[in-house]
């Protein structure tokens, strides 16, 4: 069976696979007081530039979202999401349960919000007589690459970051897979351009190379406080807090993070050359390591009998889109055994 | 200044004001258990037909319909509703406050759901193969006049009651305007109809004679069991709790409730011809005490001089559409007034 | 039967009433922006010498409570107050279901904090090695006068105050009685005292004359900010806003408030003057409105069938405390005919 | 530096990390869907002898703890608690923040609640006339060993059980070290005997030897219900929940969970026996793996130097007690060279 699946099917990359058993049995203070949180944050903070800047390793994605709404957004506020934004519509509500609504905008070109939208929105919600009785827009929240592979030009962000700094609102990147977005040519944003762009992000780590845990990074600390409580009352904090750091601390020697991210992305622009050359067409065009190929039904279930992918929607009565995944570990070979069975 | 601003901007009806006056010395005992509640809790199981019903009195409509989200939701369900619906637009984010996302679909011919739409959603959800990650619908919320002033037909609401009670999903109205329903003749749907096609609804008192408080009704008692509690908690409840249930007690005492609901749609109607006659159009079809009317801005600016309205939107560059809303003390000569002006 | 059982048993003192007769038919704005609003919070700034003080009109007491604790503690922060605190016992988890803990204190004679025991439970949370990982205490809640009736001394509060401005947390005092112990002459706090030493506290209407409701207070409108939204989304806003303004309006009005608490302490001190006189014994000494008499419980059982009051606590084998509560109007022929019974 | 600090300073034990490199590559579905997830529930279902228990391995005990409450509490109900409990003094309010009350009795011998004082609340609880205006308790939790190490004895716990089915309210333990518990012999419990005796609970992972994660159980399925979509809301699950699940397939392979158990509890008696041996004295009896010696503060000063631990209390001017904890790990020469600097 070929997994094109999704991007966490595996367990860590070597390097950091290596350090974990390297340090097995070292003995450190737990929640993140220990030397290689220490370290992994200098090394996150030198990456992005912000000497100052906040960094906290919690356990998962849904985590770092639910817990950045919780503790960022005042009552009565809301979140500005593209209606694809993985929050809007793949964490079981998280952030409702965190007692804030997720504003839902359309979104373009694969799931991103433009500048223009959400000016309009917020310039509205100003405007409105009842605004006191109307959710009051708290944060913005964008992802990149988005859940649909796209990515952002560093115009698009600029224009993005604009409209928020005007309105005096945070803008939040989700950046479970940035691995893939820093990666990829069809951007030119960079992680120092999102640190001074953004005032909250998180560095994915389990779809890039991590064997689990995110990176939270809050350029500047006066933005939120200490969060550490609010972390520990989520459960989004680990004891062994060092399982963390030392991850990231390693994904951030040597450029390891962009070198993960850059097999996914040449074996993804492999098979997109070998899926146009045969003719197939994309639901939106191809830019990170998620693929959304449109094949007629039938194909589909023959694939299935040999490769692992997810279904992502149907196009017509006899068509529709899956998705196809790389990461950092896929095989040159896998792309061959793949476009073989195409 | 005549005012057509809203509906609740005097206090009660005379036979409220009335009762209140005779039994303001009595001696009750506190929350609801008090003789006064007891009989307005007869009176209305008996005008819906639902000799089993539980009857609540709050004190206002978001805390009703916040009570009855955080009551009947489970965890990871959220309530699907209009985009125009109450509780998505006017109630601070009170529903999300409870842990439980407003699931907005579009909504048609002035805020109402229809059955297609709520199916569609409904079949799309439960065949999602990653439903567990979705919010699940768990609730559908209506209103009844809708906040555009719009009435269901009974056709229209047998159909929605029929999807939800095909998929298992409580049927919610919100009756904030419920008078204004049950006297107008654009809609065959009478209160026996809504016990019976919907699993809970609250009928509203403030906007239609109370002094305040609304009554939440559930007619079949095994839907939530007992909600002392949770209403206590949500400080829903009135420690002299015979204060609402005497207004409802007289309420429905010799029909006063579509009394008092009559004489708004009269002059509403009144109202809406003679706009017809000059020339007027509409945002939507008048149907109950609410008239979205179309005119130019500059004619806006002229006639807030003596009028009190809401300004509800922009219509272009020229136009908006202003809101007039009559009541059940609305007199005839402040429609004659009102359209000499226009 | 006579009726001890407790204050809200009655609607309003004749003044309110006569109040909201005569302005049942004025036509006003909705949610509190009316002249009855705006002049109450006048009258009370004046009694408070507070000319800056934000005040807010809410539909009852666990409502104020709970919409206080909501907008003012942060993220992992909980409330002192005493076990007896009606917060702590009394409101089915209303702080909790906001997300906050209660953290109980023992309390001393009849449910009140003491500045010693605050002290020594902020320094011993301020000593702790993992204070990160323990609730951190964010306000301090006192009942003035407490569940049983006992009364603060001055110099008790401006204790009580000094520790809280010491450690920068709020003190918060639930005057749901409030007319009562300002009526007492068994302290010599003034409304003014505890406008300048608490930094928020409610004055109650409901339980002292008023038909229902209750003035929330923030003497520095700094500390809070604008708290309309979060009223809102709490459901503890009235629609006809006004119905709380010019009940408030009229109680501070040529001392109506006091005048209404003096009837409840004279009739209350008639009563346990004669109690006393019979050779009954209290629970604590009577100081306000709550008298907790200790009977035996044959006694009890007889009373029970010509008044009613409340059982309050099993003292031993044979005896318990029973309750008697009397009002802005109980009338002194009430009092005359109990202590024939007793 | 010799580290008595606490039970999770290091990695995972040998076996476990060996399984975490042999299955690195391995590609396996996301969030449970995976055959070590499976596996490792039929082994623990198979210890517990519950073949029809709900298995779920969530990241971190407060996770735990705070997702079980959230999902099993209705609302306007609290969970009792022992004072000591973890949940009530060492989790940032996690459980309140999920809105329910922790109710804490006093507990014995340890942070042991007893059968006696859980009934007598209960009892209370409902013989009270306003019970519907009191949180009611709807859960009982207690750890086992407690954080103390105290340890429960089977008749204790059946006591406890008894008063829970009596009432008709689950019993939750608490088992983040349950491995020392179980090695102890100090009590008769089994894993069995927790099975049928509990409702709900939970066996540690993160310092009983696997790297981190901890395995839910509920033994009657029927009691919640499927729990993903919470666990997920929460963000308590794994994309990667393959490792959490490998972990205690790990653990529950030929009774190395247990074994692991032993070599803490070895080490903590020869530790134990040494200080007994020197004349020190203990806060409590040993039990576990923790011990509590009571030493003067000049002589926990010195030892600092060269040991690290937590200062658990004072005890008197002169004295303090301080925590020493062994693990899976701790050799004996550790014993030894501690032993010889006291």
């Amino acid at each position: 069976m070929l997994n094109f699946e999704c991007d966490y099917m595996k367990g860590a990359c070597p390097a950091v696979l290596q350090r974990l058993i390297e340090t097995n049995m070292d003995e450190t203070l737990g929640y993140g007081a220990d030397p290689y949180c220490q370290s992994a944050t200098e090394r996150i903070r030198e990456a992005c530039s912000c000497p100052d800047a906040r960094v906290y390793f919690l356990t998962g994605g849904t985590q770092v979202n639910a817990t950045v709404m919780y503790a960022v957004l005042r009552h009565c506020q809301g979140v500005i999401s593209p209606v694809t934004g993985h929050i809007n519509h793949h964490e079981s509500g998280a952030v409702e349960a965190t007692g804030h609504k997720v504003i839902a905008l359309p979104g373009h070109d694969g799931g991103k919000l433009n500048a223009k939208e959400v000016r309009d929105y917020l310039k509205a919600y100003r405007a409105d007589e009842n605004y006191a009785h109307i959710v009051e827009p708290g944060m913005v929240y964008i992802t990149h690459p988005t859940e649909l592979g796209a990515l952002y030009t560093l115009n698009e962000l600029k224009e993005l970051s604009a409209v928020c700094r005007e309105y005096r609102i945070p803008l939040y990147l989700d950046g479970a897979r940035l691995a893939y977005a820093l990666a990829s040519d069809k951007t030119d944003i960079t992680l120092k351009d999102i640190a001074s762009l953004c005032d909250i992000f998180y560095i994915g780590g389990a779809k890039c190379g991590a064997l689990f845990g995110e990176a939270l990074v809050i350029p500047d600390p006066g933005l939120t406080g200490e969060l550490f409580s609010i972390i520990k009352q989520r459960g989004a904090m680990l004891a062994k807090g060092r399982l963390l750091g030392l991850q990231f601390d390693t994904l951030f020697t040597d450029g390891l993070y962009e070198r993960n991210g850059r097999n996914a992305i040449g074996t993804a622009e492999m098979l997109a050359d070998g899926l146009k050359a045969k003719g197939y067409s994309f639901l939106i065009p191809p830019q990170t390591n998620q693929l959304f190929v449109i094949m007629d039904n039938a194909g589909i279930g023959q694939l299935r009998k040999e490769v692992s992918f997810s279904l992502w929607e149907h196009v017509d009565a006899d068509r529709s889109a899956i998705r196809l995944v790389t990461d950092w570990a896929t095989p040159k070979a896998d792309i061959e055994a793949l476009l073989t069975l195409l």
